[in-house]
């Protein structure tokens, strides 16, 4: 009989022209004129899913994005997994920053750069290869499997909590994998045991009804500018530290032995600083009290991710804006709630809002709740003895300040915790210009999965 | 003899087929792409001011936009009248919000709608066309004229120092007589005694070299959007008053004559607050202890024309922005001096620049000196007779906010101080979408111009 490994390896070629032609998909879930393409990118996953031998494939409505379904249900006795990955990405702007179209992947060098080729499409793929290579050279599969890929993961899966609560019988499983996370480094596995939760909101500030004359008007009336940065600088004090009045409320303190562990990471801010591109001569910052690690996993943050308003061209237009808007986001910790956080941050606007203007907020969706799961769980012990397997060093444990909307939603429907096994890596550009994946950890991540599928076989 | 009065009658079609011609052209100083169109409309002057009689016209290069001069110098013994306006118009964004495309003029219910409408072309055409109406019938002109036409107004004329200082026998004048301003409202006439001066600052803040993922990196580094609202938070008190230190030293205080003139002027917040579109429930703003019409005129203001950074599309995109950038300009009253209020800016932000960021600050030219006139000078005295014999009443003085570079400017390098005589209406949505100018207010600066001509032979 032909080995699962062999497969993997006499198709790895076949499969990484398959991912290119996936990253071709500018599946972008946050812009309204790229919907059709994230329904073209769930077509292809329903193909791709079918081609691996995968069965019951479909592509299920829920208002918003789709999310495509296939199980393999022929291991009495065994455990069912539930794999998450998504297909959807982030949008691309700066665009001038890229070095190549973003939706024209290139191989260079070991690595496939494209929007979406480390979040998540190389990623999610692996599963499917994985599935593909033991049921083509195994016929069958360990363990019994559902595929639940989704694409609105980007934007905050907005549609999940009511489309999971409705589907609660067709996704039930033991536990989830999710083939959507990150590793230490190249030769340094990582088990994660908490995600931070998101919640979003926009601000727009008006005063008169067009943009004035700087001259004729400048002095009389207020500046929305100047209004929103008042409220911008109202939020967080000079040192960090979140002024919204009860955002720390529910935050549950860190143990000492979550600090420890934290500390034990080898870790260096000298090369944070280079890897992220900050000047030498800047320091890093945030909330006092908290070192980098713990400020960046298990810190709730609030921040302004993009403002604008009046002229941004070249040169001087001397007016006073009409508007000015702000969006704004924070990841948050458990046990804050992100209902109650948006609620927060519209009282102290409320209470801030400078005089002369009107300012509407709007939220983003429901937010997020953060995620935490127990160190011990079955499917943490199962990942990490593959990943030990793998690269030969015992994985640690660790916690990010990223935030997976599903796997709060998946523990309170259907009681399953989710298990984070996938081979992104911290530098390869997620979000930002020249976003990459290396092709090592593509050929990782399908070795891994038919392992760990193996490894659950057990349990 | 034909009357000027009959010829401007009898013209006034054509003219106006001129005017609608002159505003096809945009002429935008600010936006490089735009300079051929600039140097198109100083040809389009050059010829208009040939085709009306004018003698010596040419085009003067400045080592930016151009100047046009032409003259006409046949009446010995008179004075000389040196006849100020500008053919360059301001960017037209917010390109949405205008009704019609900005530079197909188009005439609705006795106005004409362009950019460049009232300011400043439909009033910068009405001594030309005076002085053709005259030489038409007349065969010369009352006093000896010069016209300087500049290109670079709306952006602070730059090179204008340099060129005036430069061109001092061929300008050389009595008095300069300013196309380019505002009249109280369409049957109350005023006379300018006071233009603000202006200076401008880009803003430009980083800390990572792209943009970054805000779970990633939330919470490790400063946000330059946030550093970027701390920096414009601390120029302005909540109040109002500004707060860069030095700011008001050189203010020269209101004079009780100077606060009694302006407190007699007919003015209502009320109705002002209507005439900007600002919500009837919002109040004015501004520094306490002045009245609106003090903070217009009088006072110093500090404001930021245009703010961006990061995200900026529809939905929510998750990052911590690279980069966040502002344009602020000061309108300045005398005494103070643009360069020094830049180096007090610039001052500020290097002390309130708050950690973990790099802050660029770029200047925009070399600003522009407030300006000053006596109420008395006989350049009012005649621009204040014609005014009462058109509008049957008497001038108002006031004082503006606007700034125009070359008055300061001819004071000191021609010894001569700028009368301002022109239609502008303050509706007319100057520096705005839909900017316009009123038919009416076209016809009377021609009749005024011949009126204010012969007025100056008596002098």
């Amino acid at each position: 009989m032909r080995t699962w490994q062999a497969y993997l390896e006499e198709n790895g070629e076949r499969f990484l022209h398959e991912l290119k032609d996936f990253l071709h998909i500018p599946s972008i879930s946050a812009l309204p004129e790229y919907a059709g393409d994230v329904q073209e990118a769930a077509k292809w996953v329903a193909a791709r899913l079918r081609a691996a031998g995968i069965e019951n494939v479909e592509i299920l409505p829920t208002g918003g994005h789709p999310v495509v379904y296939g199980d393999w249900l022929h291991a009495p006795g065994k455990l069912t997994v539930l794999i998450y990955g998504h297909f959807d990405t982030q949008p691309v702007d700066p665009l001038e920053l890229w070095t190549r179209p973003p939706f024209e992947p290139a191989i260079v060098e070991g690595r496939i750069y494209a929007r979406g080729a480390t979040d998540n499409k190389g990623n999610m793929l692996t599963p499917i290869l994985a599935a593909e290579a033991l049921l083509r050279t195994e016929g069958a599969l360990p363990v019994n499997v559902k595929f639940f890929l989704e694409g609105q993961e980007e934007i905050g899966s907005p549609q999940m909590a009511a489309f999971v609560a409705g589907q609660r019988e067709k996704l039930a499983c033991d536990m989830v994998f999710s083939a959507d996370t990150v590793q230490w480094s190249e030769d340094q596995p990582s088990v994660l045991l908490s995600w931070k939760g998101l919640c979003g909101l926009q601000i727009d500030v008006q005063a008169s009804r067009t943009d004035l004359h700087s001259g004729a008007a400048g002095g009389t009336f207020q500046n929305p500018i100047h209004a929103l940065a008042y409220l911008i600088a109202s939020m967080r004090a000079q040192d960090g530290r979140i002024l919204v009045d009860g955002f720390y409320d529910d935050v549950l303190p860190l143990s000492a032995e979550e600090r420890e562990q934290l500390a034990q990471l080898p870790y260096s801010d000298l090369e944070y600083k280079r890897s992220i591109g900050l000047p030498a001569e800047l320091d890093l910052f945030g909330e006092p009290g908290y070192t980098t690690l713990e400020r960046a996993g298990v810190r709730p943050t609030l921040d302004v991710n993009g403002i604008w308003g009046g002229f941004q061209g070249e040169g001087i237009k001397t007016i006073i804006p009409s508007r000015a808007h702000a969006k704004l986001t924070c990841r948050l910790v458990a046990d804050q709630d992100p209902e109650r956080i948006m609620r927060l941050i519209e009282a102290h606007i409320g209470k801030h809002t400078p005089p002369g203007v009107q300012v509407k907020v709007t939220r983003h969706s429901s937010g997020v709740k953060a995620y935490r799961m127990p160190a011990d769980h079955p499917g943490n012990q199962a990942a990490s003895q593959v990943l030990e397997e793998v690269y030969g060093k015992v994985p640690y444990y660790t916690r990010r300040g990223g935030t997976l909307p599903v796997s709060p939603l998946f523990l309170e429907q259907l009681g399953a915790y989710t298990v984070s096994m996938a081979f992104s890596l911290p530098d390869e550009n997620t979000h930002a210009p020249d976003e990459f994946f290396r092709l090592s950890s593509f050929a990782r991540g399908q070795q891994a999965y038919c392992m760990v599928l193996h490894k659950l076989a057990e349990k």
